[in-house]
């Protein structure tokens, strides 16, 4: 049952990066003499060879994406198909299903597991799919025959609102497949019960990935005045208050994540000792710096500040500014937990524009731990662009550190 | 009560990283003709000050030494007496008491603890200490008396004889400090009870610096036959055993090793599940390889393959080598923790070197997460070569990622 797919084929030695394991192709990588990239469909799929003609796989294609090819499968006999997808699903849930006690996660982690382009999250019943590539938009029904296979979602969204669907030329559509689902999604995270917005939420909904860094938390704020900045709902929030901090002071731009985050206090007995306060994150924090308000502990885990890597010295100036701030409001001794998402921002970056922001306001810190994504945010080891998620759980050190 | 300090110079700009924050001083970077480092006794307190003369600190200075000073104090009217011994003593057990629940912990971990060449371990009441460097040996009965006065452990054990000694000129020796203590330390690490032997054990006798790595294994391990190559005392395989691994086999050179990991296996009721190999580990493991033994989890963390800068390439293809062996006794879909703590070797230099060996024996491997350095062990940001461990939780993954 051979299919006939067209060759897309590469420049001499562009083949080194895909064999060494990584899945992307790049326009400018392509012989586009041999294998004009018009002459595809988005979301084509087809035999991806090199220059000598030897296939290294099946790929899909987008003309216009600057990745104009991912690699799906390194059997050229095999695409994109509903079958390839339940494989794939049972490995991926296989994985989750070991590490976590609910069905409550990341279920398809892109190319991480092996599904380039692609992001599932599960929230009990509910599956949300986020085809983020042409191709994962043509193989949309297969996406969700293959689920419904491997799990039979009571109820699967698809929410085809990702930005990173314009670099592929997408629309952004958000839809129920096959019946309007609930209202709310439910979430079981590290023992609290959380629900956001369906189909208005955040990303899919809810941030799986910083699950095991906040499982962590409770050494460094019990007791303790906590400021969560960029709240949404509560995860970092709520869960600094069951682990036993004194208070929280949440800080979000949106009234709806903040209304979220009263439900969920409300919902796991925490609701007297929140605050929320409205506001842009800079300003909310210039303002408490500036009524002296002081906290033991600070989380900033921001949207991603560097999408593209273009955007990236003015990112990481933005990372360097909200640390300060985040710094002035900080107790002696106090704790400063620091993320980043910008997948264009390595660790190294990020505790750079941390320490920077500490030096410039004559505070030494104590790096205590380092997070990163959660098990069921596997990464492809041969991609670095799967790692994307950094916290540093730091201590206002004494003056050893910095002069 | 200002003390007169021979002054230390360091040469136009050799300042600046010091500045920045990090501790140390390489004989390269002073001004040998302003100030001869062999009129300096190994251990002597300077004032360190830059070209023009301005005063950066106090610190400690070792003409024997490649770091030839290290910075104690930014005050360079502070130097390492007992008083600032006891100041840091209570920041560092400040820290510790709030993230572990029994006295089982590093205590000090040098330079993020602000005492660059100390290192204390506490075991209940029993502390290790190991002084590293000429300046701690020379403070050595300071440190015994903050000791005292911080935590009054019962015992005191002086284990001045790690390798790092001899890049100082210094002896090795290990001795209690007023009166022996017991032939045995006990650790009570995750849950589990371990004793190791005080004076004869590995390092200070246990590894603090994985608990956090070891917490995270019931999900790899559950249910699987394990293999723990360097095993040591029990410390990874026990507790995968304890996390409901079906059976152990620990590999070791040293049969006291062994000796100690069945009688803590006897201690935690895991005896009947374990087998105990004596032997080299890639010895063990070719022969394990020959016989076509496999197993469903590998964990492989050796002693440091690279201590010296000048002996990278050849550790790196040592962790290859092990790697390699490792994923050739794993199941289809096994698990490998590969571990390293060679502080010249870093995280991304790990990944490469496993993800060669997997490439060379035809596995593909999914990287579920990283691990680092227990909350005991501090970084020090500003100084890299204060993180030093790494954990790679990885799964052999079908052959989307690698042909």
């Amino acid at each position: 049952m051979a299919q006939t797919r067209p060759s897309l084929y590469l420049k001499q030695g562009e083949e080194r990066r895909l064999r060494a394991g990584h899945l992307w192709v790049f326009s400018n990588e392509v012989d586009s003499a041999r294998s004009p990239l018009k002459a595809f469909e988005p979301g084509q799929d087809a035999t991806l060879r090199d220059h000598s003609g030897r296939p290294l796989g099946t790929a899909y294609v987008n003309p216009h994406s600057l990745i104009c090819a991912r690699l799906i499968s390194r059997d050229p006999e095999r695409g994109l198909d509903e079958s390839l997808l339940v494989h794939r699903l049972n490995l991926a849930l296989a994985l989750r299903e070991r590490h976590f006690p609910t069905p409550h996660y990341r279920l398809v982690h892109g190319d991480g597991d092996g599904l380039s382009g692609l992001v599932i999250d599960r929230y009990g019943d509910t599956c949300v799919v986020q085809p983020n590539t042409a191709g994962m938009d043509r193989a949309l029904d297969a996406i969700i025959s293959a689920l419904q296979r491997v799990l039979a979602p009571a109820h699967v969204l698809v929410r085809a609102d990702s930005p990173l669907r314009e670099l592929e030329g997408l629309e952004s559509t958000v839809d129920w497949a096959g019946g309007a689902g609930p209202d709310a999604l439910e979430i079981i995270e590290n023992g609290l019960t959380f629900s956001v917005p369906a189909t208005t939420g955040q990303k899919t909904g809810w941030y799986y990935d910083h699950r095991a860094n906040r499982a962590r938390i409770a050494p460094y704020v019990r007791g303790m005045r906590v400021l969560d900045v960029f709240s949404y709902a509560g995860a970092w929030g709520l869960q600094a208050l069951a682990a036993g901090a004194e208070s929280l002071v949440a800080v979000d731009s949106s009234s709806d994540a903040l209304d979220a985050l009263d439900a969920n206090a409300e919902r796991n007995g925490l609701g007297e000792h929140v605050t929320g306060v409205e506001g842009d994150a800079f300003d909310v924090l210039k303002a408490l710096r500036q009524d002296g308000e002081r906290f033991d502990a600070v989380i900033v885990d921001p949207p991603a500040f560097v999408k593209r890597k273009k955007d990236l010295k003015a990112g990481l100036s933005g990372y360097r500014r909200l640390n300060q701030l985040a710094l002035q409001v900080l107790e002696k001794n106090g704790v400063l937990i620091s993320a980043s998402c910008s997948a264009h921002v390595d660790e190294q970056q990020l505790l750079g524009e941390v320490l920077g922001a500490a030096r410039h306001v004559d505070r030494s810190l104590q790096l205590v731990e380092r997070g990163g994504q959660a098990p069921d945010h596997p990464e492809h080891p041969a991609i670095p662009e799967s790692r994307y998620l950094k916290a540093l759980f730091t201590r206002v050190a004494p003056a050893w550190s910095t002069p």
